[in-house]
C-alpha cells in the first residue's frame, strides 16, 4: 500500500495483553473523525470497520482514491450526522490501513511481519480502540455501532466497556461465528496460502504478492454477500459483451466478469495476511461461550440501550442469529429495540442505499441523543 | 488415475456434432452395469451422475476402492433395486475415469488434451450416452434418473428423446443454472485456473498437478452441498483433537480440518481440467432459453412420467427451482409427481441414506413398473 503517510495515527503506549497471552505496546492505531466533538464532549460515536473495511468510513480514503465504505450511512444529515456527531472511526489491529498488522514493518528485520504477527481477536481489536477514548478525552460515548464484524465490536465493546456507550448499534451480525461463516472464511485462507506466492506469509516484494490467492478469497466472500435472489435479478444468466456463449473459460456471464472484477479491484488496496488475520479473528468470536452458554450474562452490567438491525435476504448472518442477541438482551430486561429491514441486497446491505434503514438509523440516533443527553436543539 | 485400465467402455463411433459445432467420433464412453437385462429389454435405467461422480454408481470403484457414489440407492433390494432393474451408468464425456475428457491422451501429441479438449454442454453429455441404447439394444428405457447434474440429464434427455424413457426421476436439479450457482462455479473454476501448477491446462506430470487450486474449488462447492443448519448441527465451533484455541492459522475447528480433509482426498481421484469442463456445462445449462422461455415446450412431445423430487434444505437447487419444472409439465397436462422430502442435510441428501428418499424411489419404481409393462411378478 502506498500513500499510508497519509494516514492519521495514535500510538498506543499503553501495554495491551492480548487473549494469545503476547503483550504489545507503542503499536499504532489509524483512525479518521468525521464532524465535531461538542464542548460536553457528549457526541461521539465510534464506529467499527467490517473485514475489508477501515478507517475511512465517509469521504473519499486517500489511499485508495475510492469513497469510504460507508458513505452513504455517514456524513452531513445523513444517518449517522456528522453536522450533529463526532464519529470516529478506527483500522483494527491486524488490518492493512496504518494499524498494527502483519504489514507492519519490523523495525529489527526492516521486514513486514507476517506471520509473526500475533493472532488476534475480536476482543483484542476493541480493547485497542479503547484508547482512542483517552486520546479524545471522551468520558462517554454518545454510541458504538457497527455492522457485520463491525457489529461484532459493538457487542463485545459493550460486554468489556458497560459504561462506555450510551447506544449500541450492532447491525446485520452475530453473537458467535457459525460453523458456515467458519467455513466460507476457512475457504478464504486456503485459497491465499494455496498461493505460492504466499510462502508462509513471508511475501514482501511489491509484484509478487499472493495476489491470485486473494481475489480467490474475495471472490468465494463475495457470493455470501449478497442473496440468491439478488444475485439472479442483477445478473441472471446475462451475457458480458457477447451475443452467445463462446465455448471457453473466459468470462460469457457478467456474474464471472463482476466476480473476477471484485477479486482483481480487492488486491490492490487488502494485504493477504490481514484477510488471514482478521478472518481468523472473526471465526474465534463466540460471546456466547465467553459467558458459558448463556449471552444474556455478557451484558449485564451494562445500561447501554441496544438497537438490534437485520436483513431479511441476509444468510451469512441471518435475522435468526440478530434475533438471538435481542432475545438475550430481553431475558435481563435491558433496553432493546429490533428491526429486521427488507431488502433483496443480501448481508451488503448494510453498506448500501437502502432508505429504510438509514432512516431507520437516522432517526433512532436523533430521538435518542435528544432524549438521552436531554438537550433541545 | 491409475487402474483405468479396469474400466469398461464403448467406442462410439458415429460422429456426435457438438453444440460447440466441433465433430467428435470414435470416442471411448466408460460405463458400469448393476443387475440384469431382462429378456423383454424392458428393466433399463439409464442413472446420470452429478458433478463429481463417475460410472461406479454402486459397489466397489474398482479406481478409488471407494463404495459406489449411489450406493445407498442402487443395489439388490434398494431404491433402485438392481433385483428387478438393469442399472446403466456412464462416465459423462469432459469426465475423468475413463470417457473422452480433457485428461484423454491425444495420439499425435502422447500428451494429455487438456485445454484442446472441445468444451461441451449437458446436451453434449445425453447424447453421447444415448449411444448406450444401441449398445445394450434397448428400444426403450423404463426409466432414466439422476440427481444435481444428473437431474439436468434427465430433463436435457427426455426433451431429446421424448419417446425413449417411461419414466423420468429429475432430482434435486434445476432447468436453468441461476446467477449463484455460476458464481459458485467460477470460484472454482478461478482457484483451479490461479493455481501455478495449472499451467494453462498443459500439467501433465503426476506430482505437478494443480492440487492446490482443486482442492480450493471442491471446499467451495463442499459448502454449497451442506446446509447452513446441518453444518451447525454436525461441527457447530467443536474444535478439532484440542481443548482450546491454538492462535495459529492450523485447523482448529472441526469444519476447518474436514473441509481440508474433502479437498485433499478429493484432488486424488478427480482431473482438474475435467472439473473445469464440468462446471462450465452446468453453468451454459438453461433449458427454459433453449425453448425461448417457455420450459413447457421442452417435453410437449413425450409421455414420459415424471417424478420431482427436491429436499427442503437444498439451497443450490432449492424446492422453488424443481417445482418450476413440475409447473412447466402441469402447464401441457404431462404426468407429473412431486415430492419435497424433509432433511437437514442440503444438497447432499441426494447421495444419503435417507429412508422416505429412498423408499420414495423404491415404491414408485416398482409400482410404476408394474403398472407400465403390464406385467405381475
Amino acid at each position: 500500500m502506498d500513500n499510508l503517510s497519509k494516514v492519521k495515527s495514535i500510538i498506543v503506549k499503553k501495554s495491551l495483553k492480548l487473549d494469545c497471552g503476547k503483550e504489545i505496546s507503542n503499536f499504532p492505531l489509524a483512525y479518521e473523525t468525521y464532524g465535531k466533538l461538542n464542548e460536553k464532549r457528549d457526541n461521539a460515536i465510534l464506529v467499527f470497520h467490517a473485514l475489508t473495511g477501515d478507517q475511512y468510513a465517509s469521504g473519499k480514503n486517500p489511499v485508495t482514491n475510492k469513497d469510504g465504505w460507508w458513505s452513504y450511512a455517514v456524513g452531513p444529515g445523513k444517518a449517522f450526522d456528522t453536522n450533529k456527531f463526532f464519529v470516529i472511526c478506527a483500522n483494527v489491529i491486524g488490518g492493512c490501513m496504518g494499524s498494527y498488522g502483519p504489514s507492519t514493518i519490523d523495525p529489527n528485520t526492516k521486514k513486514p511481519l507476517g506471520t509473526d504477527f500475533p493472532v488476534i481477536t475480536i476482543n483484542d481489536m476493541v480493547n485497542a480502540q479503547y484508547n482512542l477514548l483517552e486520546f479524545f478525552e471522551i468520558e462517554k460515548l454518545f454510541a458504538v455501532a457497527g455492522g457485520s464484524m463491525g457489529g461484532m465490536q459493538v457487542l463485545q465493546f459493550v460486554s468489556n466497556f458497560p459504561n462506555k456507550a450510551k447506544v449500541a448499534l450492532p447491525i446485520a451480525c452475530t453473537a458467535s461465528h457459525s460453523a458456515q461463516n467458519i467455513a466460507f472464511n476457512e475457504l478464504g485462507r486456503q485459497a491465499i496460502m494455496s498461493d505460492s506466492n504466499w510462502k508462509d506469509g513471508l511475501y514482501e516484494e511489491k509484484n509478487n504478492n499472493p495476489d491470485k490467492g486473494l481475489a480467490v478469497a474475495r471472490m468465494a466472500a463475495h457470493i455470501t454477500y449478497l442473496s440468491k435472489k439478488g444475485l439472479q435479478e442483477k445478473f441472471g444468466r446475462k451475457l458480458q459483451e457477447r451475443s452467445d456463449l463462446k465455448f471457453g473459460f473466459d468470462a460469457d456471464f457478467q456474474i464471472e466478469s463482476y466476480l473476477r472484477y471484485q477479486g482483481s479491484v480487492f488486491v490492490d488496496r487488502f494485504d493477504a495476511n490481514s484477510y488471514l488475520y482478521i478472518t481468523r479473528a472473526m471465526d474465534y468470536f463466540d460471546l456466547t461461550k465467553k459467558f458459558n452458554g448463556n449471552l444474556s450474562k455478557a451484558f449485564e452490567k451494562t445500561k447501554t440501550k441496544f438497537f438490534v438491525i437485520s436483513f431479511t435476504s441476509d444468510w451469512l448472518y441471518p435475522t435468526s442469529e440478530n434475533r438471538d442477541i435481542v432475545i438475550s438482551l430481553n431475558a435481563i430486561g435491558a433496553e432493546v429495540s429490533f428491526v429486521e429491514i427488507k431488502s433483496d441486497k443480501g448481508h451488503d446491505s448494510f453498506l448500501l442505499d437502502i432508505p429504510d434503514f438509514l432512516n431507520t438509523i437516522k432517526n433512532y440516533l436523533n430521538a435518542t441523543f435528544l432524549e438521552l443527553n436531554e438537550t433541545r436543539i
